[in-house]
């Protein structure tokens, strides 16, 4: 079972899920599986190999698994992580000085398309409209659970992102608290009387940093990049959460998503990627995405300071990314 | 030329660093370079490859080169980066909306031995002694610099853990500002009356996390680990900083280091690792050495979140580190 501690003394916390782990020597050739396809835990056809699915979307619909009856045909399908970093059940763990806390939360993985060896860029519209109201509903349905205060939606892809599969799919982990990197922006946000982000918007619009827009949404390489090509998608109105973002702009969300995975695919030869989603359903929060490629190493600067080194400027990453 | 900027509208900053940088597709490639021995710039009888030596440790003496006369023979030599992070004399930048400011600092490269091929487990102790001494005068030398605020240094061993060079060394960086990630630490530890590393030792000196110690200074797996096997090390008296660290102290973190390293390179086959040293010469704050080795992706939910999901408890970790 996992448990989360809390820093010292510091408002910070970890995840210690050490079901997966075996001795030292497994931990050291920890790589992505390669498996057959017909053995993909995620393929169209092994619906038995995996937990039954909590949500499947089926031509319009969304159902959910039986015990011993599995939906197959589905578009998208949604199944409890078989190693959980969290558990909405955890065991009893006695209090220490340090607050260990049971690990507990939900931990759900939503499988993007049944079929192998399809990216982000290959979603059709219709296809990525869907992905995109799984999202919703997924988060809003995790969001409202008692206990829950914070949903973390994330992808990561290839190796170097930490993604241990290669059917795409996305990760979403319900935690009990919020997360001091979001609490710290709340905080400062509350505090500024006007959004900070739409003022990013309106800013970013016109700069050099430009990368896309649609009619909901506006793309752009951050002044602050943490990291090479990394870019934010903003929604141009305010929005704090999935659960007031409406259809529309929730598919112009994905729409600029594809757009930027796209240009990576072309400019970088498909890198590894992350992005994840920002949001806090307080009212003054803005809705975020952030994509980043990993083509860079958090090393030993970046571990102790927090200050990153990017070798590539916003600004050049911006005309690489822009249409050309 | 490199420039510092803040985050939008956080106490947050990167280091724009592009000198490097060429077009996206060199980024694809980047990794260690394997590169001969007799290319090797930072091998005895290679001197003159580098930029001129800041401090040449040799028999004893402390001396530099000048621009075309190399100290050869060295035992420790400290070297300006070819591809400074941060520099004395950056370019003048115009500020923007959100700070863009100069990349001041000095960023050095401290070789640990003239001998390519050598791991810190290889060194006596009379050369670890010497290295330790050369990490604590140039520490406090950069310190005293005018603008200097925090002197980072590090040591990165592997390509995963971001070196890019083979012949092991380490690296300092000097900034004009005290970073985000230590200024929080330093704003709690301001508010407890009592050192709470001075806690930490009395309580994990006699716990399931103990690793190692001397007269100095313990080692452990801390109870918060945001890494499989992270170990901590801290002097079991109150220091600050190396500006106020006896010789002795310092030979003492330098002999835990090496035991940390020598066990890693035992259990988990040698991985790539950093280590970092955390200090501020305030009074309050507790001189620390944190060591991960690098086993694990920061991927989406870090971050998304900044909590890290670790799959190795410190508890087991420590039983392995252990000496057997």
């Amino acid at each position: 079972m996992s448990d989360i501690r809390k820093h010292y003394f510091l408002d910070e916390y970890c995840i210690i899920a050490s079901e997966r782990s075996k001795r030292p020597s497994d931990l050291v050739s920890e790589k992505t599986e390669r498996v057959a396809i017909s053995n993909c835990v995620f393929c169209s056809g092994n619906e038995d190999k995996t937990p039954p699915a909590t949500a499947v979307y089926k031509n319009g619909d969304v159902l959910e698994d039986k015990q011993d009856v599995h939906v197959t045909g589905w578009d998208v399908r949604c199944i409890p992580n078989l190693f959980p970093a969290v558990s909405p059940t955890p065991a009893k763990i006695e209090p220490s000085d340090w607050q260990i806390d049971a690990g507990f939360g939900y931990h759900e993985v939503i499988v993007e398309t049944p079929v192998h060896g399809r990216t982000i860029s290959d979603l059709s519209d219709h296809e990525l409209a869907l992905l995109m109201r799984a999202y919703k509903d997924r988060v809003v349905h995790y969001q409202s659970q008692t206990g829950i205060e914070y949903v973390s939606l994330f992808k990561n892809w290839g190796e170097r992102a930490g993604a241990s599969l290669e059917h795409i799919h996305s990760q979403l982990i319900a935690l009990p608290l919020l997360p001091p990197l979001l609490r710290r922006e709340q905080d400062v946000i509350q505090d500024i009387k006007k959004c900070p982000y739409c003022d990013i918007v309106e800013k970013e619009e016109n700069s050099e940093r430009f990368v896309y827009e649609n009619a909901d949404v506006l793309a752009f390489t951050p002044h602050f990049s943490i990291a090479p090509f990394e870019v934010w998608i903003l929604p141009k109105q305010h929005i704090d959460h999935f659960a007031n973002c409406a259809d529309e702009v929730m598919r112009s969300l994905g729409d600029a998503i594809r757009f930027v995975i796209s240009r990576y695919d072309t400019i970088l030869d498909s890198p590894s990627y992350n992005y994840m989603f920002y949001q806090i359903a307080d009212g003054s929060y803005h809705l975020n995405v952030r994509i980043q490629p990993v083509l860079a190493t958090r090393a030993g600067f970046e571990k102790n300071t927090d200050i990153y080194i990017n070798t590539v400027s916003p600004e050049d990453a911006a005309s690489y990314l822009r249409e050309q």
